[in-house]
């Protein structure tokens, strides 16, 4: 594999600076060209130490326009990362549209240390490289370029390099000892990325050796790298394309319809609320508080129809939390800057660290539901939620978060009521807008898409739990004691 | 997740046979068109003991015109199967254009028994369905239809037909006992399932889940399921499509060519050849009996500039194996059957068994060479084969099977006085053809594919040998030296 860069290849001075001004250039314009067909560059740097990957950074950030260029270094893991999902650290920072991303190291380097430090074995080790494949596939799918090097030099100039960084005195830890890699020799590491690289060179992100044994031909060969991805991925993004559908997950006439099951008759007296609203409150804020000491950190996402009353449903939850450990996350219509990313991007943002709560009001699951429905999700696009949602809920589930989904159901008269009865009322009347009404009109491709949404992703690690809402109070009272249940059940098994 | 295909959907019998026939028709018409179209389609039946899995592969094949549908079970692994790496069982029997390969379970249901039994745990439970995920992602990208449905029943119900099954005294194993099945509940059946559904239900190769309370409404949701799945399928087909092209893994102009470094010099004398060819011969016989006591099967493969002598080598090593051991495989244009598959297939066949060898006289990496250099494959197809090669190896690595490649080099002038040899002499005659003299034309684009193969696919399992083959008799003693040394190698390491 690395046989072909380890050959000399050394240029001349003057060869160099008469090939490199040119090029330099054309990276500089291609990069203006990226930027404005709005494509996310993510490069990720990996590399025997002392082949010049610090350096690499450098002349990246000096040969482009730096200012739409964020550099990610990964070894040194906060806190904050430890307590989320693995991936959680690269999706907070992955580059929106027109900007590039520098990654030095990442989930490769990552895999690999924990291999030197023998917690990978076969199986753990495949399954992080399946992960690699399909989160970097996710994103292509995206429309994200990426490009992995692979900076290489062979063992003896390697300890070469060494030898002189430390004669000089150069013993400076930022320039290439990573104190979270495991110490390892030039054949562990190579061993390593010869697998990783034999795994992860796929065709929609490949990898490209760069040999690094001469300068001025490391630096020629990054930016021609550089350039012909550029160039090819722009060619992609212009040549009018016609996106392959695949076959939309329709059921068959003979599946029944879950909500249809749902008995929205069910009530709750004032008195009896009253009582169990007191009751579980009381036990939510037992559950959240022992969930804070044990570091277990929960998510609760409300769905529903328009109308069905999950702001009122999610204060009476966060009434029993204490406000120093939960936050709300609105979901309306995407930013510019979420446009700018995956979909799943601005939902990754808010993941909870240990021991602390977040409850979205609307979640991922509009990309199965409003974009299917309106359009804004091609047929491919949704197709493929399914599959990219239950990944993220298993990478959650793997860090022992717990995930509750709640979906309030009411019928289409009683959501008349509430309409009418918001748009009478002075202080409720901005809750009810044309798009309700619209809405309302598209009921039963909601009704169909809701009914796809729990048969693909109600699932062993997070059910959906179906919520009579007709009466409101009952509702609430239902969230809160299901809610209690799941997390009383989990300590259980802890 | 099953909530919704549990709920009650009988439907009267006058009914049904309205319905039934219209669509029945219609599923028949549906597979002449997949047939006209060379669409290869894979039924894949999984689903709760007591559903009717094998009453409904007999109904497919009577509703479908059963001449071009084979059936396939799983239940009963022979030692064939147990020797390969573990998909060979599917690969083998993988349908071809215009046919339809009903699965009566397969890798899911695999998974699941080895599951059960505690086999896997987290980790390889996840690599599994992984390597499920990509299996059949290689097969849609090849244009294979695949349907994957789940039978289902509630728990009353299975209990209930289970009971009556006992009663009527059809204990017939072949009906629902599955003996390498371990033991397993309704409850860890359906955990394992819906943990199975949710990691693959992907948007190439959706599940659907089937409905069986009632066994007329299951018949209509299978057929439907499957008419809109192949209609879907040919729509597909019958849109005139542009490929994406990915960016091809095209190297910088510092990129140095391997085998510009061969030294093709080196020669051997009369006199050294044959004292070496006897040594190496008898120490190749000893060690392939070793291989055949030890159940430690081989994979030999010769790749090389045409005329560099490949046969010539690979004669010299099959004299010292045991003819009831080994079988060569010579690799030329595929033929029809060959081309209705995916270009993998025809390798898969010849994977040898425990303690067997392969010798493959050209091979799967026609793919990276010819077929991209001459166009008979696409881009896309060339570029995503550098992945699946690996990960083919990377399958037979894990069997613990020995691989060995070589590739023949010699130089341009040599080439072309073994044609001109080969011309002049009546026996050699056939040898040569107008197709290498084409090939000879474009030697500076066959340089650079062997380089990217080489760079791509010379791993840290299955590396790349290069023999310098100007002197065949050289190339041969090389041949043979390098195979007997990773031979011994690998025994060391048992």
């Amino acid at each position: 594999m690395f046989e072909s860069v380890e050959l000399d290849n050394t240029i001349s001075k003057d060869d160099y600076e008469k090939k490199f001004s040119g090029i330099r250039t054309k990276l500089f314009n291609m990069q203006q060209k990226l930027k404005a067909a709005g494509i996310p560059t993510l490069i990720l740097l990996d590399g025997v130490p002392g082949s010049g990957r610090g350096e690499t950074v450098n002349l990246l950030n000096e040969w482009m326009d730096s200012r739409n260029i964020r550099n990610h270094t990964f070894w040194m893991a906060s806190d904050n990362e430890r307590q989320r999902p693995d991936y959680w650290r690269y999706w907070r920072i992955l580059p929106g549209k027109g900007d590039i991303g520098i990654f030095f190291g990442g989930w490769y380097s990552f895999a690999a240390a924990k291999t030197l430090k023998g917690k990978y074995k076969n199986a753990k080790f495949d399954r992080a490289m399946s992960e690699a494949r399909e989160f970097e596939r996710m994103l292509t799918d995206d429309g994200v370029l990426i490009i992995k090097l692979w900076l290489h030099l062979n063992e003896k100039t390697q300890a070469k390099v060494i030898r002189q960084r430390k004669e000089m005195g150069a013993v400076d830890p930022l320039a290439y000892v990573d104190k979270n890699f495991p110490k390892a020799g030039y054949g562990d590491i190579i061993k390593i990325y010869s697998k990783i690289i034999r795994l992860t060179d796929t065709a929609n992100a490949h990898w490209y050796l760069i040999n690094c044994q001469d300068r001025r031909s490391r630096n020629i060969a990054i930016v021609e790298t550089l350039i012909h991805n550029m160039q090819s991925s722009l060619d992609l993004k212009n040549t009018p394309k016609q996106e392959e559908t695949p076959i939309p997950p329709v059921a068959s006439s003979r599946i029944k319809f879950i909500l249809d099951t749902v008995d929205i008759t069910k009530t709750i007296t004032p008195a009896d609320y009253e009582t169990n609203l007191k009751k579980y409150q009381a036990n939510l804020k037992d559950l959240t508080t022992k969930a804070f000491k044990k570091n277990v950190s929960t998510i609760i996402l409300f769905e529903g129809w328009d109308a069905a009353g999950k702001g009122g449903g999610i204060r009476r939850i966060t009434a029993a939390i204490d406000a120093r450990i939960r936050q709300t996350i609105q979901i309306a219509a995407p930013n510019d800057e979420e446009k700018a990313h995956h979909y799943l991007w601005r939902f990754w943002q808010h993941i909870p660290k240990a021991g602390f709560v977040t409850l979205y009001d609307r979640s991922w699951y509009g990309r199965t539901l409003v974009e299917r429905v309106e359009g804004f999700a091609s047929v491919t696009e949704w197709s493929r939620a399914y599959q990219e949602i239950n990944n993220f809920e298993h990478q959650l589930a793997e860090k022992g978060i717990i995930l509750v989904k709640f979906f309030l159901h009411i019928s289409q008269d009683e959501q008349l009521r509430r309409f009418k009865d918001r748009e009478s009322c002075e202080w409720k009347k901005h809750k009810i807008t044309e798009e309700d009404w619209r809405n309302r009109e598209k009921y039963g491709d909601y009704y169909k898409a809701i009914n796809d949404m729990f048969i693909r992703t109600s699932t062993d690690i997070a059910p959906w739990h179906i919520i009579p809402a007709e009466d409101k109070r009952y509702a609430r009272i239902d969230a809160l004691r299901i809610l209690c249940s799941v997390m009383s059940k989990k300590f259980l098994s802890l």
